[in-house]
């Protein structure tokens, strides 16, 4: 129990949110989980009802420490210099874990999903860490799919295991329509929710067993000098490494690799309609945050912050008002919000 | 010639484009006239075309002087110290004219109306003196309507008294539906732009006839101690006078009104709706201004002043960002913009 650790990925732009997310303030850091809280200090008590306070290492962008930490108080956090995707965050973190304890188990958490049931989370959590530490194997938690989603990655189940544990028969990338439809009828697969569980040290060895070059700069990093020594350990190491997901440089080619069917609920919260979907709407179905008016209003979503956000006369749109910058869309146009903050860029606004 | 002068109405609060316009800054400062001038100032260029720029009054309320003389560099700006609706004001005016020139004669225009024909404007504008002079009477033009509209007024033609002149039978107030669709198939109704051209006597004769106790402390105004002079004189007699219109305490009453059709495009832009019929469309019959974006957008307004306004995939909006507040409506519910603003001060933003 000692030996055990959370590292929670919050290095993402997250900019699905636009305008309520930018570039200083990504997605993990607005108050989209329940109770107004933001993602991160979300995952962050999630994390605490499994391993103290102490043991949670946030790892973000370096230019968003300092938001981090203010959101998080109490909780380690360190700067990467430049992004290398997950592989190369979570082979430093595991460096490091190693190093503050051999025997060392984390598990992986993205800083930016919604989970509820927060219960079920800490206990299949706290199952998860005693397969990985026992087995010596890559644990990572499948979701139940609730619809054909063609916007997540798909674990298709090999054997069964034990209750809710199987093997992994592939990782699918983000299917066809149809496939996805197949998949789901099949009963056989489940949603990747880039929720990991392992030893420190049996991540390193199938980060150099697949990818020897990333792994032996980062294996050698060592804690020491505090957090600044840590960071500029990382300055020195980071921008020669390879850009690679932890799913494709690790999980697709490990051979020990189980998933465990996740008993708690959960939602990447990808878009407007995806969050809307979880929170709490008036008599005429319209989801108000902040500073919001609605009339004649129904099923649409109005986000004030730091101003008044008005609508009138609406259904199904999404109406976000925040300092410098106002989205309206129909709520089912709400992931494509990435075309605007592109058009946004492209007129040289500088608000995007 | 050199007794004309023109009086512009510049009191109005204007929210009907909120957020854009507020309390500080109504209607008539935005930028809504051709050529992104505000309303008033068009009113002022084409007050020029017939009177010279210092024979121009702006009245205003006292908080908004200092707005209005920076819109309108050079021009006589006088603030009252409390609103009493037209025909207090126009009354204080005729005073004042009356005592620079004992022959004077004055146009009085809407600050916040669009037209945008300004030769033909002008050339009524110097009949409609010339008819005033000499015949004594009071003339308000009468705009030939294109539409049903149930929110102006109406103006019944009596006899023909030359081209494009008659008696007025009656003034009409906003009507019902069927009936401004019998008027405007009759030939006979005109709308009521609430521009008018006279002697400041024949007024002031007319005011005493039908309203002594209004046009009595009025006409005792005299010039004296310049601009500052005349407002610390409207301080004394504003408070106490009746809040009642030209309409009601003038027009309707006096036997020596005539109404000249207008030759000259008008509108009272009573709406988002009203002012983007006038407005330049991109290719999808869009109307964008300032800091606006519309993707897969028809039809829409989209207003972004002081922050980026975001469209996407919306069909005949209206999106307005400014600071401190959006509004989203559809374009044909615009008229009821002031439910809004209700509904936000009823939750004591403020903002509105």
């Amino acid at each position: 129990m000692t030996d055990r650790f959370v590292l929670i990925l919050a290095g993402g732009r997250g900019e699905r949110f636009w305008p309520w997310s930018r570039p200083g303030r990504p997605k993990q850091l607005l108050p989209l989980a329940a109770g107004g809280r933001s993602l991160l200090a979300a995952t962050v008590a999630r994390a605490e009802r499994v391993v103290a306070r102490e043991r949670i290492v946030v790892l973000t962008a370096r230019d968003l420490v300092e938001a981090v930490r203010h959101d998080c108080p109490g909780v380690r956090v360190l700067g990467e210099p430049v992004g290398r995707n997950t592989a190369a965050a979570i082979g430093a973190a595991a460096a490091l874990f190693r190093h503050a304890a051999p025997q060392a188990s984390f598990a992986v958490l993205p800083a930016d999903h919604a989970i509820d049931d927060e219960a079920a989370f800490a206990a299949d959590l706290a199952r998860a860490f005693e397969v990985a530490e026992r087995e010596l194997v890559l644990l990572t938690f499948g979701i139940r799919p609730t619809h054909p989603e063609t916007n997540f990655g798909y674990i298709h189940r090999g054997a069964r295991v034990a209750e809710r544990l199987h093997r992994v028969a592939r990782f699918a990338e983000k299917p066809a329509r149809a496939d996805a439809e197949a998949w789901i009828a099949s009963g056989e697969y489940a949603w990747n929710a880039g929720i990991f569980v392992w030893r420190a040290g049996t991540f390193l060895d199938a980060l150099r067993a697949s990818r020897p070059a990333l792994a032996e700069p980062l294996a050698g990093l060592r804690w020491s000098g505090g957090d600044a020594g840590f960071e500029r350990a990382l300055d020195g190491v980071f921008p020669g490494l390879e850009s690679i997901s932890v799913d494709y440089a690790v999980m697709e080619r490990a051979p020990n690799v189980l998933v465990l069917e996740a008993a708690f609920d959960w939602d990447d919260l990808g878009s407007w309609g995806a969050w809307a979907r979880r929170q709490p709407r008036d008599a005429d179905g319209n989801v108000l945050f902040g500073d919001a008016v609605a009339l004649e209003c129904a099923g649409c979503v109005v986000v004030g912050d730091g101003g008044t956000a008005a609508a009138m006369g609406l259904r199904d749109t999404v109406v976000v008002h925040v300092e410098g910058s106002t989205l309206c869309c129909p709520l089912d146009a709400s992931d494509r919000v990435r075309r605007v903050t592109e058009a946004v860029r492209a007129r040289g606004g500088g608000r995007a």
